[in-house]
């Protein structure tokens, strides 16, 4: 159904993850002959297939390496990217303010390296579908790499085109744009949404920020959130438990909106 | 397939959120014939049906509603709830470490009024399932009727059985447990999870993940991770752009881990 | 010296601290014959004078309360306000940042309730000044009253004057701003300040932030920080360790600099 | 008075703080022909002599340096280092919690390189007091050396001993200590303190709270926190503003209280 094998045991063909000394992590497709290769040693793919998952697997100089199936966190965390990445505290948070479960329908536009797009497809299922947009056809091709180990690339639609010239689909349930101006798309965005549907932005500054709530305020967007999310790791030393000593202070200010029909003129929800 | 109407009008038998002034949220079926009220008037449903997604009604003394169709963040915003809640932000990021996508197979204990039970049931789709174990019937009442009105009650079984007897399912692909002890737990949860599955908990005192993190070392988890997730709401004057006053500080350490087959004696991954 | 006593017993005159039940904070001076009540009871000061710092007091009805000399966090986290405060995380940071120590000489402006000039005065000894600029004469008769109890008043010079039309002081080493347009008066701040002097801002919006950074640029300051500081209090049972639920998420954006002189064409410090 | 000079320019034996290209800081006493060398060339401390403060210098080969007095964050910021440092956020709220202010007179252990023995003692003035403890002599030379620039060191007593062996003052108004088991030596610290005085510490891990909190009941203190203290730096860019990409994540949680003195049985104040 998707890269998640039913087995208990890695066969030819499974994506999976292998984690060494210092949490490194390697993601690859097992082939019947294959090698893999770190600074850590060699291990032939033919002695992993048929291993069961969870086992701990040596390298020829006796390295250890656990052996998993890669959750869908894993798989963002080592995506490869030419550009900023999404993270995990936000993407999990985006997918429930607009609304992305099975079956949803979803535009995405500025996808980087094809996180948000892998999470996005993995979610939705065959009932729905992800129209992603990307002008630079290098980027889309990477995406596209990124996504198609995991089995799901029926899903996605990849779309080369500026979103400047509107979007091709309508009745679209909820729209992400991951753009620096998408103050500049609101009525693109309108126009591809159902009525009431879902509008979401990450950006990485406050000016843009305050351009966008104005443009919203402007195009009647009701539900308008701008909001931060923040993610402390601990050391997982149960006799020293404390935060690690540095974080990741700032990926961008999440707004969220979603169109009214403004007929009247109250000033609700404001 | 879920409680999203295709149709851009609302219509009898659809869920809805209405949105009032001030931010007040209402959602609930509408049945022709049926009366909403509110301190800020009355509205008869048969007014509304028939209306545009996004539109402006208006009660009969001429206070102003949006009317939506309601998204998941909504959904859980807005749960009925006997018991401690969980957040969007602790949620949407456990989806992603478990690994909580299309076809997932999931345990849950520990509901509470089952937001996370809505979120997951609605994400794994049909070819997914949820079991959730709570002893407490009357809990397990609300959960249920919280989820019934997404009309995707289908995907999830519940259980009235003590965790510490056991789960009564294998092959599981991640378990979350929402309670106070999980740490007394790990021997039934390996049981149930697939080799090398996805296991997470939300604790809210460090003395408790300090003694979770000595039960993971001695049952064998790798992939530990402790984590805080923070979410920090603006005000949304596009000329005033700031944080807000005040914030949740905290609602709880989340604790991950993989199940690992240690056969040697080696100290891996730590 | 100031409002410590080098006593060990409380006397006639002394202020003092005394802190109930779900510690609420009672600051006032000891009076022979005087009379402290609340809602817990009566205690007359009579009982308190001759008493140990540190000691247990009960009120004519047994409710318990401890007696204290009362430290500068305490005095301005009680302090009497008819405005915005300022929180002891801010002042801390500023204190460093503006390198308020024995001896500077310091212009405060928009000064609240005083609750920065009590302690600005606290620390700069006999050998500083402080000079303090506001223009409302209610304001500045509550922070007066703040200061006198402290027995340090001579320390601060209070005037009643629009800052738009200049300060009367100069060679100044350290100048704080807390109005909500600092950006028109850097002029005034430079000609007030000794060169290189310390200046800094507290500030709620972005929005006045950019204007702020936009003008020190402009007037040629240099060293230009902006930062925000949080504090996250733990509940105190050592077998439930954790976070408070809810905390503080904004007071204010703080902006520092030093006036350059800026003779050549460099684009130096950025 | 201290290293803080009451001319406008800089003169023969001043501690000057220049700042280069990149942010850059350096601090030094001025010396009649000596002479200043970094990688962006050379300055011949004869060029700076008589220059005004806040001044741009160039070095032989065009690189631009501004002339500063240092301020006391800038001085801890670059302080040498042989241990963990301080860091302002914690030190500035250290200061207002334990109430150091003119005249107080404080107790320290732990010193590390004298971060704080620099901030203590500036503001202290003359009429207060700092006692120093260290056991290790080469961390002591390194604080002495590092407080001597600042022309302040009549305000210290530096005492290599155990604190183990108790403490050799006694009417103490603060006691801080910067040591991995606090919890040791609470007897000693009463004894040292006034009554009711004020005590701090500062702690990486939440197993050190758990113990700290537990000793601090049993030896009958009052008032206590236990808070951490958060710093984010924003980039300061008028046109793009936003926070830094990182920040410090933690440094240590502070623990503050009040020794009481407990005859009754009443379980006050918690």
């Amino acid at each position: 159904m998707n890269w998640i094998s039913a087995s208990t045991t890695a066969q030819d063909g499974d994506l999976i993850l292998l984690i060494g000394l210092k949490q490194r992590y390697f993601i690859f497709p097992l082939s019947t002959g294959g090698i893999f290769q770190t600074h850590r040693g060699v291990i032939n793919h033919n002695e992993i297939i048929g291993q069961t998952w969870g086992s701990e697997i040596q390298s020829h100089n006796g390295s250890p390496f656990y052996l998993f199936q890669p959750g869908i966190e894993e798989l963002i965390k080592t995506t490869k990217r030419n550009t900023q990445i999404m993270y995990a505290k936000d993407i999990g948070y985006i997918l429930l303010k607009l609304n992305i479960v099975n079956g949803t329908k979803v535009i995405e536009a500025g996808i980087g390296s094809g996180s948000l797009t892998q999470v996005i497809a993995a979610i939705i299922g065959n009932e729905g579908h992800l129209y992603t947009y990307e002008k630079r056809s290098e980027t889309q091709n990477l995406a596209k790499k990124n996504l198609k180990r995991l089995s799901i690339q029926n899903r996605v639609s990849f779309i080369e085109k500026d979103i400047g010239n509107g979007f091709d689909q309508n009745s679209i349930d909820s729209i992400f744009l991951d753009v620096p101006n998408p103050y500049d798309y609101l009525d693109n965005v309108k126009k591809a949404l159902v009525p009431g549907g879902f509008f979401g932005c990450l950006l990485p500054t406050t000016n843009q920020v305050v351009k966008l709530l104005n443009e919203m305020r402007r195009k009647n967007f009701a539900c308008v959130e701008v909001s931060e999310t923040m993610l402390r790791y601990y050391q997982t030393e149960e006799t020293k438990l404390r935060p690690t000593d540095r974080m990741v202070a700032h990926t961008g200010y999440l707004v969220f909106g979603r169109p009214v029909i403004k007929e009247s003129l109250s000033d609700n929800n404001e």
